[in-house]
């Protein structure tokens, strides 16, 4: 047993909008005090942490004058060169603003759609001086109440056409971004568009340049919408479209909770992490989630200490299942291979009709007992340390 | 106002397992009697329905002999001769017998993989011969509910290579069926794979051939995650996959209740109707739905009155809406274009420039009120009949 | 048909916090600025409302010295009698400040319970100033995230000895409330303690003068776990505890929404009102919602206008469903009624013996078609304005 | 660390309806067949339970006679006695029957209602015979789905004469019966009367023997609405009415899994078992559960073993809780008692005058940390074995 403390190469990330939450919501005023980015990066490379992302507005904020950006932004370069952490990822805040209110790339106001591709812009523009290789768009604005607003097909539209001219830049610029959708179900609008990563997967088929774009999914979100967020990373793994991943908690069918990894769905994690390392994604870990509002800043170093800890404690239960012969048994006897059907399962006329005319025993099939309680059983014991 | 009667022209199908449902339910016996196939086709008849649905066991059971067989689809074949119902679509039940227990595609084990292949394949022959036009894949039972079962990847590559092989049988036949995947989130199963209308838009761009490949949307199983249906249905159109649809209705977040069309959400049933009306959809309009348990024959053929009776209502209702002048001006209202605008938001590196540096009032943007309260109150008003 | 103009002896009101609401989300700036109180009271009279509620800090700021204090509530009494609205309800703020952000009667620190009772007696007497009958308590930060805190029953015992306090508090001041608890499932907490109607009625039954009090269910609350309002208004009804209603709309098992009355679930809407109506209930029909965040002033006064609007609508219906002779030769089918069993029922030991061996038709009574179908759809087209 | 073997003392039952599931759902059929009752009786004596319950047609056909039953009975008797197993809990099935397709108690058609009381009284009988003392009302068929059909007043009427009608004959009988309403929210109904634990706690109120009556709280159902479990089964034990506990697993808003005990949500187990055994509630531990639809036998007694199994790991975990020194010190500093302010909080108008005028540190009490994503790490920890 490790001591389960992160360090650079396990690629935990966060960002500077999860850390830096102040606990306001929608019922209640700020319970912690902003912390400034400099001083949170200097926290997370003391925690082990190996990047922090960021919404553009997150960094400078929106009124902020040229001279003042790049001195904010020259101050967190200077943080990140000192700390040891880079930015692998960055995104724009297309929803705080009350000009997103009725959708950025969405907006029925065809100057929001321009000033959200503006705004976008000098953000990709901001990412690449800091060096973030993939860049995220939550199109959390992008949605309707009202669907008598009649905008359902031409809004689509208008998203597609955003992201087809923002790869464009990104190309012609020589960024080499990978951009990954990240969907989520409602909050804060009633419905959003893209709503879960399958919904980001198929839209993603009807861009230019589908290469180019993958998904972000998130636990949470999956989540609020009742969906298996394993089942969605591994659609998203089958496609090789799985660009980046936020990592949080939460209860399904709810408000937006970005709960500490791990902290409610102990099982749920352990799948993912399992598929996770499995599958040999490689790419950043991001925990997009916050302190409880009832915590001070211990709490907050907490809550990040905790989600990479999480992480660290299931990546090793996911070894030992590896490992476990009981386990490894039962899932051989969960799975049962056949040569001769599998060659006959490539389509050839010849093998069609072989296969139409074969005799299967059917109630055998109906029969067999799958032996699941038993794995899940173990899986758990595995879970509670008991094996 | 008419009187709301359909007629095959408005091409109303219902499935034999919808109007023909016993009333079973996991707490309880039949209430109903079942009806022969040919008496369903004879009452849709005289309804004003335009085709019929169904399972191959919906016709056939799964036990008959070849000569059953043919009897059964001979008489059956005559009575849609007689009535002048056609059968525009055809689908699989790979879910009602215990070999399908752990899925059919997906199944962990290579013999009920092949041997749902080759009951697919027969039942392909069977919708050919009923003239269908239209194959809808359900796999109600493709998922988990025990994901230490392992086999998240694999299973999505058991059904692509199925879809892909049956796709290839369907060719060779010369059967020219369009495929529709219909997705369900869960039940039967705790988590179905494919779960939302988004994730099977994605799944088919992994397919082989993607052009012979849409879906089958339905409102109840959209809605059972809490995702809005019209929503759905606007991304399927959009990418040109809007193969099949499937009306019925549902409250959000619970078990598949299949309700009588429109009896719910009547505010989502009209966002839909409009939707399909306004889009020039010209398939097939099909009740995936049936009678409360509650109800003996003359309910279920209220029922089916009712879903059809429901439609014309709506469909009524949108053009009204678009001839509603207040209706129209709240709209224009909304929807502000602006050619200069749209002009530069096509991608030239000039363009990009020149948008980067254009000035936009931000806060003008942000203080805009859009009018949607009023154009809600509006469309509220005409469902009432109000106005 | 009227024109659904409503008067003040329809009993509205609105609370401050409704039409005074900034737009502001978890992920957005306000969008409109705030409007002074005695404007609100203003606007709310000239649309024909009756009343406005509010929490304490709705109109006095929480840090507000005792002279600002008596200068802002002195101007709003006047507003009140200068337009001729009343405050039927008043309640306490007790989720904005940090202060209660573990809870205010059940938070685990004494100091903060005993905080939250001081400041409830301040705003009690502020209601009692305004005249004010019903004192509602919305526990919005009474709840948990973390169970490990293991203070479940403890807080149980906490809210009972606060209520119990208060209303003797009530008692000795001569105020007369009767108090109303609003039960919600979530947000912003994870788990709100007394989550749904049934738990607030459980609840008073262990008070020690449950007599003074009831229960203010919300729409949206009760949607908001996916359970059926009417039927929670229904129980509240039954018990004679629907001391005050909170009237607007919600999408199921999401985030906490507060929509326009009546524009998401026409359908429930009208089995509410009808309940409602039917019931006699005489108190008033308080919209506890808020217009879209896209919505400017002009919106706001659409959005309560729209309110109030849809509830006459559906009060003109349910009066149309009553004197409809098809509708009501449906409900005749459908409630059995049979005096001798009736009497069989009320228990005697005879009466046991007696039911106990008499023989029923149990198969008749499977049979018995109920003509749901048919009244639902009837019901249908009476909302939709055909019939 | 034991071996988590159960035995008696540990008061674990299963149903026969539990063990003895035979796989049907609503879109397939059995996978197992049926299990003998005493065979049942054998085989949960081998696993270490301690008792069985029953619905009468779980044991008893509907339509057996009187000889048939009594040999039924007698036969299950002499396995009871031969095995070692007792019946502590009895109920009735007024849900399978098509009689019961609108309600039992609350069917609008007054032969079902007295129907329904003969089946009551007749179970009843049965129930006493083989010794149970705790008799269950789950009122699977009481609800809607069409609310027009006007009954929701009535139906909570005809569900209390009910009621109160039984607890007269259960005494008038000698039979000494405590009587459990078991809660659902919707499922086999769109909605179900008393749909949560709490709104069965207040109807409890309105019986004229309330202290005859309390709950059956089931894991599934409450979490179905999307409810914490563990907090409801707090305000029954607050309201001293934790007659019997149902106890199984479910993915919160969909429909009714029935998974077994602890397999899905490992804290909100853990939650729960802490609670029970703190509290010291020493009724049965009813397992309501079935295994997958993918066993055969072997899959049924694996998943009852690991019902109790991981009960009995989690009654240890809870005992290491509250052993363990850094979360005993983490709950200390989160739990602030004070003596003076507990005195000021009972009311007495000189205690009220005092505590009005008294002067709080609002922003010190705002600002404190709570320690909960600290102590909720620890008690991950400890689910994990870390600790």
């Amino acid at each position: 047993m490790t001591d389960f403390t992160p360090t650079p190469a396990d690629r935990f990330t966060f960002g500077l909008w999860t850390v830096g939450n102040t606990g306001r919501d929608p019922f209640g005023e700020p319970t912690r005090p902003p912390l400034r980015a400099p001083y949170i990066v200097e926290k997370l490379a003391g925690l082990g942490a190996y990047g922090v992302n960021l919404h553009d507005n997150d960094l400078v904020p929106i009124d902020a004058s040229a001279a003042e950006r790049d001195r904010i932004v020259a101050e967190f370069r200077q943080a990140l060169s000192d700390h040891g952490l880079v930015v692998p990822m960055a995104t724009t805040n297309l929803f705080s603003d009350p000009a997103f209110k009725d959708g950025a790339f969405t907006s029925a106001d065809a100057q929001v759609r321009a000033y959200a591709l503006q705004k976008t812009m000098r953000s990709m523009d901001l990412g690449a001086e800091l060096g973030a290789h993939t860049y995220v768009f939550w199109g959390g604005r992008e949605g309707t109440e009202v669907d008598a607003g009649g905008k359902l097909l031409s809004a689509l539209g208008w998203f597609r056409d955003s992201l087809n001219f923002l790869a464009e830049y990104s190309e012609a610029q020589g960024y080499g971004y990978r951009f990954a959708l990240e969907p989520k179900p409602n909050e804060p609008r009633a419905d959003i568009f893209l709503p879960t990563v399958g919904s980001a997967l198929g839209f993603i088929g009807t861009l230019d340049r589908p290469d180019l774009f993958g998904v972000n999914p998130e636990f949470a979100h999956e989540t609020m919408a009742g969906l298996n967020f394993a089942h969605a990373v591994a659609q998203a793994l089958d496609a090789g479209k799985l660009f980046h991943i936020d990592l949080n908690d939460q209860k399904m069918s709810r408000f937006d909770q970005d709960l500490r990894f791990g902290s409610e769905n102990l099982k749920g994690a352990f799948t993912l992490v399992k598929l996770l390392e499995d599958s040999g994604y490689d790419g950043p870990l991001h925990f997009d989630a916050h302190a409880l509002r009832t915590e001070d800043e211990a709490g907050v170093w907490a809550f990040a200490r905790g989600c990479m800890r999480t992480y660290l404690i299931l990546k090793d239960k996911a070894r030992q299942f590896d490992a476990d012969p009981e386990i490894q048994a039962a899932l051989a006897e969960y799975h049962r291979a056949d040569e001769e059907l599998a060659a006959l399962s490539r389509f050839t006329p010849e093998n069609a009709a072989s296969l139409k005319e074969r005799t299967f025993d059917r109630a055998a099939l109906g029969r067999r007992g799958l032996g699941l309680e038993h794995l899940d059983q173990l899986t758990n014991d595995l879970l509670f340390g008991i094996r």
